[in-house]
């Protein structure tokens, strides 16, 4: 990050009018966006969410409650407009790019979604890997490939997003093995799980673990093994951000699996990423502390596709705006505290 | 409220393209506007926040580091645009609207601001009473002819903002008085005091209430006794918002003792009211409690000005906006999930 765009911010804060530091954490945002951009005063104002859609083989589990026919119904509701992400992506003024990473079913030809698909879903993670070595770099380079191309357009700011029915169960297996947490402290309810439900997911990521062996310090044998095309597109989003000097908000549980694998690969990529929002799953906070990253909502949110990282993009715009365009007490007239 | 808007907007919430409960926060926000707007499908476009300035005779006592002149400078700040809130405000597409409620100094007679003073700064209530009874009550009927006027202008959601050198003092005393506990746990640091500023900020309310011996039952008493005229002002807003139906979103620690005088006196007014943000100030979480409302976002801000009611607004908008525009599982053709 850029130390000196970060000194000047932090001390126009603090001559701006209000006591300092009484913006709390939109000043060190704001502060953060500045060391990214290598700009004093940051500027966000294209804005993109790249959600991407994959598929996997662990549905033969029955680890969820919803079939896999819904991965791709819901990325052409993306396409129409109708998903939630499209909607609070209209709200703050940021387009929607939807990406096909790996769905199992069939989607019409012509609709507008940008074609990464590595394989029609992975294999099933609790009898075998997830992928090859070769895709999962193959999905992290589509995921770079496809910030990259978004970088070209314009955009300031990049958030992450995800559809895939099942990926709660890799997502939390990634968790499990990056933090070191026993699987039962990190795997959640998905989209709704009973008790008994959910017990028995915790089993069969229990056994995808076993049966993989997946090196918690590799993140390509991680990613290979017990991971999603998906998570491996997130992946590369948030490294190829990082290599461009993008600032990049990644969503809930599913983006955040994508973000320890990206740490994995590329530590200094921590520095770049913001967390949007703490999501229900009980292992999203654990990957929070891993990654040593803050929520900047916590709304109850369970989704996915991105809602959590665009509420992120949003409170990171403000602080940027709030940097640029507040007087300063010079320029107010204001008098300062006194000593 | 509304009960039959409210199961409607609930029933709808559950047919959206998304798992039940996934949007969390969003979606209780929705159904209690909802209520409140007699609507299935609630409308958020016209917003504005209103910030009330008044000053406070409690600095005589030395309990802030800022002269009382920054209260009329900040004034034409706002007027201006140069505050933080002005930021926010073009942010999330909200009108400011700031009142006069009681500054102490002189302002410029043609500048954009409600005149509503109803005296020139309250008394020094360690001493004394903040303002005679007569006062409260007309310092309450200024925020509700205030509010009222802005609703005939179109106002679909209304923020509650202030600014007054010093008013975290009479804010902690009405909190300590109002919720039973004890004045060092709901008095906090304010625009950044030392450790023994902070302790004789404490002695400074405790002898308040020792003098004045406000009852905490009797919202008028309170308020004149320890209270300030933009609290009135605030409080005034609620109630107005309340009787009218529009939903109103309370800012931060200033705006929570207007809030406890408005419950005081119309205890059915909670239901109208969201809590934007969740403030430094420590007797911030002891008001919410009280006032039985959860903060939407927790920035760590500790401004005021309204610019945590602002992000509440902007996550109320959205909130609708999914209810209105997300589609259907029918509309989108996903399948449902197996039972």
């Amino acid at each position: 990050l850029d130390k000196t765009a970060m000194e000047k911010a932090a001390t126009r804060q603090d001559i701006l009018t209000k006591p300092q530091g009484a913006l709390g954490r939109l000043e060190e945002i704001s502060i953060r966006l500045a060391g990214i951009q290598g700009k004093a005063i940051p500027v966000i104002k294209t804005k993109a969410v790249i959600t991407m859609a994959g598929d996997h083989g662990v549905v033969a589990e029955k680890v969820g409650n919803y079939p896999q026919e819904v991965t791709p119904q819901m990325v052409l509701n993306f396409v129409r407009g109708g998903a939630a992400i499209n909607v609070i992506a209209r709200q703050i003024g940021a387009r929607v790019v939807v990406v096909n990473m790996g769905v199992a079913g069939d989607l019409p030809a012509d609709i507008r979604v940008v074609d990464k698909r590595v394989a029609r879903g992975t294999g099933n993670i609790a009898r075998g890997p997830a992928m090859t070595e070769a895709q999962a770099i193959q999905s992290i380079e589509a995921g770079i490939e496809v910030v990259n191309a978004e970088i070209d357009k314009g955009l300031d700011i990049v958030g992450t997003g995800d559809m895939g029915i099942g990926n709660t169960t890799p997502s939390a297996a990634i968790c499990a093995v990056m933090s070191g947490q026993s699987v039962d402290k990190v795997t959640g309810r998905g989209t709704g799980l009973s008790d008994e439900q959910l017990q028995h997911k915790i089993k069969v990521i229990e056994k995808a673990i076993a049966v993989n062996k997946p090196d918690a310090k590799n993140g390509i044998d991680v990613l290979s093994k017990i991971g999603g095309f998906e998570i491996g597109g997130i992946a590369g989003v948030i490294l190829g951000a990082a290599a461009r000097g993008v600032p990049v908000v990644v969503d809930g549980f599913i983006s955040g699996a994508g973000a320890l694998i990206a740490e994995a690969l590329a530590p200094q990529a921590r520095e770049y990423m913001f967390l949007g929002h703490l999501s229900v799953e009980p292992g999203h906070r654990i990957m929070a502390d891993k990654l040593g990253l803050k929520p900047i909502v916590t709304l109850d949110l369970r989704l996915g596709e991105g809602t959590g990282a665009a509420f992120g993009i949003f409170i990171a715009e403000t602080s940027a705006r709030i940097l640029a365009e507040m007087a300063t007490f010079g320029e107010a007239g204001v008098s300062e505290k006194a000593e």
